[in-house]
């Protein structure tokens, strides 16, 4: 083997899989496919979607880490609010198997009249196996 | 140059750098720096911390993006609060040139009487060049 071809070789499996799921429209899904679940009052579902040892850090109360204590929050939270509708607004590969997204979500209260709110996050995509799971979710509110 | 060879030079290419500086203890000198810069303030070297196309996303304001708007928002914060202090807690690496921490910071208002704050972050690390730069900064407070 020349020293070309193991050039080559590194370079192969240095970008192997560099073209994978770290797009925008690809992330995009992943919040479609958490706000349908979050909609569908599937607290089980949108946990599933965090890595083991995820961290969220909800405004307004203390910090929760693992995937018991996140389906607990979401379903806490699913009982105050619906219609959640989140979008993408920058992904930041990081390296091969991580991504930095940010974006907002608009959603509406439960309470009688319902009421409209919108929020900002930030949140880091892992690659789990071969699925993409949240490592961290924080987000807060602009007003 | 033989296949074992060659496989060899691979993985100390892929791993060469890998124990750097994503440690906790050497986020937490970078968070030390960071406050220090608060606290006299200095709103010019809080905002050199930062990657040109840094986003920072602080609770009840818009967010903001580069390091001219970010050297604004931190200046306009110093106004309102010191003694600033960031523990970080968590910092997991994401490839070799990146990182999630999580942390908590306690700070003061300027008001009289100076008023006791606290607050969660998350934020990603880039590395840029030789230097660990802040990609995105996001934070809220837990009551």
């Amino acid at each position: 083997m020349t020293r070309i071809a193991a050039l080559a070789l590194c370079l192969g499996l240095a970008f192997a899989g560099s073209a994978m799921a770290q797009s925008k429209a690809a992330i995009q899904k992943l919040e479609d496919g958490w706000g349908a679940a979050f909609n569908q009052g599937d607290a089980a579902a949108v946990a599933a979607m965090y890595t083991d040892d995820a961290d969220v850090l909800p405004p307004g109360q203390d910090m929760v880490k693992g995937r018991a204590a996140i389906e607990a929050l979401w379903r806490q939270e699913m009982a105050q609010i619906g219609d959640v509708k989140c979008t993408a607004l920058d992904v930041k590969p990081l390296g091969r198997r991580a991504a930095r997204e940010i974006g907002t979500c608009t959603f509406k209260t439960k309470g009688q009249p319902p009421q409209e709110g919108a929020l900002k996050y930030a949140v880091v995509w892992e690659k789990s196996g071969r699925t993409w799971k949240l490592l961290t979710d924080i987000w807060n509110t602009s007003k």
